[in-house]
């Protein structure tokens, strides 16, 4: 699983982006740390489709840190091109967990770039702007990631 | 119809945008300049909308310089929300043009900022890095942009 | 005051800014909304060179909110070019104050754009995340921007 | 080389950059896409040194796309605070290289952050917008990049 095609069992996000003018470089490309903000949103929307919500997350004190984040790039879509982001959870560990998110061209079918981020389930020890610490991940969220519930 | 409502019988579009982690600043509500990436991103669509493509845009050498942009901040969007971009063009000169965008809450009533971009029809002399000249708007863009077509 | 030639006599600052690969649209100038993150971030540098840094504004519970902002484009510098952003407090009300930016080509004598922040001077009722309320601005600040003190 | 400490011996720099009130997110740290533009930023900085200026990569036509990208995070600066990034070409094969980015606390001392982007030395074929073709770094760049030259 933690190699080449994401587990299609697994709970999967698909969020459509164009690519705005604001988006691309003076070679009329997409300025590639676009994708790491695609990346970072589609994380967000990720788990608010499995419950937690932004407003969850500010009223649980939860936080999503990140430990590494990764992209290769195979075409560089133009100016208002339409690209899917599909992400999903690839990798479980106790407190930390790999999400995989693949960009692709309006076709759904060919693959613009392919990224991870590794994050750690943390919360807030006392509200916004105290220290956070890792948690286990919460096991019906886990089941749900999964694909399981 | 240079002040206050926007024409109503002019053309106009709508486009929503989420307000995502990465657009917010420490104090958890929209960084402000996000608006102005809307407005640019919304001018860009609603141009697209009138047959004005990205593709032709690039393929007949045009551009839509700004000489002035503004916004006024009512309430601020904090991370999670939706928000409604209108648009429309309620200045139409000889060559320049004035955007406006207002930006509702999800529920379509509340506005939360009203901003303006004035630009120019251009056209680059001899494509892409060669100066831009001024151009009068064409007469059946005029037409569709004022409601008429 | 208000219009024209900023206050020479009042408090100003310089900041120096290159304009990056992707502050850059595909037309190769600089994308606008960059010179509204570049107002923000001097308008803070502002503040921190009278007394009010990050950290006191964080401590404190300070922040600035924004009722309006505005910017006006003469020449779009190009991938490369040093900018310097000249700012000043040009108008002080009660609570609220207006930042005026000149945006001047790395000679200091070419206008590139000129723009403004209509600002509130707040306290959060409560810590971060609670209500803003304005409030009068301090005496000593007041002197210091006005280049009295 | 291509692991743990960077090769001093070659051709480095350093780029100092102060985390911006919009270069945060929500948490009040920096949101991590920002670590990429400085990333990016940093290699067009490092070319410009070695005489690849932003005004001759134009003139001649050159870019440089990129394979892969990637950073580790260790500590999240807060608004205000100052980062050096410090940059090299940790790797030259024959059309592609690596540049290896370290984020410094200001004490240039303590890792924030660490990072790396690959990517390839292409020229378009004739001019802007029209396909990149690889090519083999220059052999004088080659020494140069080395600490050789």
């Amino acid at each position: 699983m933690a190699d080449g095609q994401p587990d299609v069992r697994g709970f999967s996000t698909r969020m459509r982006r164009t690519v705005e003018w604001g988006d691309c470089d003076p070679a009329g490309i997409i300025f590639y740390p676009t994708y790491y903000r695609w990346m970072d949103a589609a994380s967000w929307h990720l788990f608010a489709q499995v419950g937690y919500t932004a407003e969850r997350m500010r009223t649980e004190h939860l936080s999503l840190p990140l430990v590494h984040t990764e992209c290769s790039f195979k075409r560089s879509p133009t100016f208002g091109e339409v690209c899917i982001v599909e992400s999903c959870v690839e990798r479980l560990g106790g407190k930390s967990f790999t999400v995989r998110h693949r960009f692709l061209a309006a076709d759904g079918a060919h693959e613009l770039a392919s990224g991870r981020e590794t994050r750690v389930w943390c919360r807030y020890e006392a509200g916004p702007g105290t220290p956070l610490r890792g948690e286990a991940l919460p096991q019906a969220l886990r089941a749900r990631l999964a694909g399981e519930a």
